[in-house]
């Protein structure tokens, strides 16, 4: 019975070149600790019009990056949303300025716990809590940067979505339109379930070394595996699992071939997901992201009143979920809804019907391009941009 | 942040003294090994009648046992399913002979293992692969010891279910009543995906030692510990978690409380099951038991018509299933009945409204009780039991 898969030697991350902004001016976070001199990581698609007013922000999910629409330099693969991002594609490169950064907190560039702190060493475990108000407030310096006062649209699936809600909260006169997809106001019990068993697993890989592995140029590879194998079972759904591999075997050898010795193909698939992951990703930078999903909870910002968080919002809001998405299943776009509804907003409420689970946003689903290609372009108009 | 819990110290299980039934003759198993000698650790409650038609076998699931209705001697908690089984209770053992033992391959007083091969030596990984058919197999020879040619009925839910299915296919004759609770007649890919993780989980645990931690005297307690936490994520429900814990927050000291120190609640509580499991479950049975289970299909023993599987069959079913049931749903018992149905089999299909889970199946859900119950009296009439 094979139980051991080849994880990846452990062996630090690729170092790239990234196109970052640094800001002397450091940012005060939510936890009271002041980050001194941060850079953000970024890729801007496209050309800022004159009177600034095409830009949008694609927001990217936990583990994504900014490489939005063209090859992602570790990978070697193509960026995580070209199926939505491109010259005319649904959100137009020849029409609008995308920008995309990595998160605060990152690993492609961006601060986090991957960054050296002023004294030269790693961060590591003792980089600060982040929230993803935090990680709105970083961007929306590289807004101001990029000399974008205000967005057109931010946009962007799952954590980018919460992305967008906290935009919208929070610099409501800096966005005319949003679009949070297959996201939620907060995370749930079980989603943040999911994510201790994340963090525990990692936590259990003794590589990790109480987060110190960078200095002894070791990497918890085997903990971040798992930690992907089991997230990943999440962004699918039962239905796509069960007509992408069902209970079909791989047969590696046909000399060894075996009722007992086949494994099914969703293993496999999952190991190499595991393993794939573990080149391209920061453990704590996990841990970091992770827990600021974990603690993202716009009502409890608000009093637990949701409506307040958007009172007298004038940006223009339009919501996506998906049926077969139980990780940020429709209820909870519904009840953001609801809340943009109590505080007056302009708020479209769309339910696409697929069988593709969370991870439907990332993937070319004709009615959710039409969807947001559709919003896009009325706000276009009501926005005045050419 | 706190991502290092306590996690029992590296110790062997502790080890009791069960009620075993040992078998010389040994078994052929499903893989082409014989079993030499093997035991199997059993419970019975209530008397066996004059003419020997009153027995009932429970099926345990993954990681239950044959302390059903008692004080289990590792945890000192009350047994399984002490919500159904007991004096006057919906399986009476004032009425039936209820008999549960504890599956081959399990850690709990059966041969698996954890148990000495022939030389002395603890088996571990070398033990042989084993299917649900085998399990079952074993459970026939222990029942023909007890005196009992034919079973009055077979109950068991999840994993039990699948061995109830496997009773009624397998030895279609030895049973009057089978009662396969959220279960399914094979296991989804999703569900081997989830066990996959587990056993990496296991695997990735340095303690492991390639499955040869009993050598040494150590335990992989934290890769066991993830694979449990994550497992009891699938046996609840969004709405159970949401309920029992939301996002509330553990305050462990008034001092050291913080919004970015505290752990949630649903962590806490996930932790303690994962530590909790370490105690009294063998990782190398979780491994071989978690495989049994990916290998269940039953349909495909019958050349694909899980029909066939029932062909002529006499045995009375009653299928459960529960609404907010995940890792089961409802639509893989609908299968089952629908097969039953072709193959004129004398069958009741009944899904429970709860929305406490894959779980439901241990808890005291009055509906769930009520339908077992009055299935079981009309069996016993139509039995001829007084």
């Amino acid at each position: 019975m094979d139980v051991a898969p080849d994880w990846p030697a452990a062996q630090p991350l690729p170092v790239f070149e990234h196109q970052q902004a640094r800001f002397a001016e450091g940012l005060l976070l939510d936890c009271g600790q002041r980050l001194d001199a941060f850079a953000l990581a970024y890729r801007t698609y496209g050309t800022l019009n004159a009177d600034r007013s095409n830009a949008i922000l694609v927001c990217h999910a936990l583990t994504g990056d900014q490489y939005v629409a063209e090859t992602q330099p570790v990978t070697g693969k193509q960026g995580w949303w070209t199926a939505l991002v491109g010259p005319g594609c649904t959100i137009d490169t020849n029409r609008f300025f995308v920008v995309c950064s990595n998160v605060l907190g990152g690993c492609m560039g961006s601060t986090g716990p991957r960054s050296a702190r002023p004294n030269g060493e790693v961060w590591g475990t003792d980089f600060p809590p982040l929230t993803v108000r935090d990680m709105v407030r970083a961007q929306q310096m590289l807004m101001a940067r990029l000399g974008v006062a205000r967005l057109f649209a931010v946009i962007g699936g799952s954590m980018g979505g919460m992305q967008v809600l906290e935009w919208a909260a929070t610099f409501p006169d800096r966005v005319f339109a949003a679009v949070p997809i297959a996201t939620a106001s907060y995370h749930s019990a079980q989603n943040i379930a999911f994510n201790e068993v994340s963090r525990q697993a990692i936590a259990a890989d003794p590589d990790f070394l109480g987060g110190r592995y960078w200095a002894e140029g070791r990497v918890p590879a085997r903990g971040l595996a798992v930690a992907r194998m089991m997230a990943h079972i999440t962004y699918l759904s039962e239905e796509a699992l069960t007509q992408k591999f069902g209970r079909k075997r791989r047969r590696e050898d046909s000399k060894a071939a075996s009722f007992f010795g086949d494994m099914f193909e969703v293993e496999s698939y999952l190991r190499h997901q595991g393993s794939s992951f573990v080149r391209r990703f920061d453990a704590n930078s996990y841990l970091t992201v992770t827990r600021a999903m974990d603690w993202f909870d716009l009502s409890a910002e608000h009093d637990g009143d949701l409506a307040a968080a958007f009172a007298g919002t004038r940006t223009r809001f339009c919501l996506v979920s998906f049926t077969s998405d139980w990780l940020f299943p429709t209820a909870q776009s519904r009840s953001v809804a609801r809340a943009l509804n109590r505080a007056a907003a302009n708020v479209s409420f769309v339910e696409i019907e697929t069988d593709r689970g969370h991870d439907a946003f990332l993937l070319d689903e004709p009615d959710f391009r039409r969807t947001v290609a559709g919003f896009l372009a009325g706000c276009a108009e009501h926005a005045g941009i050419g």
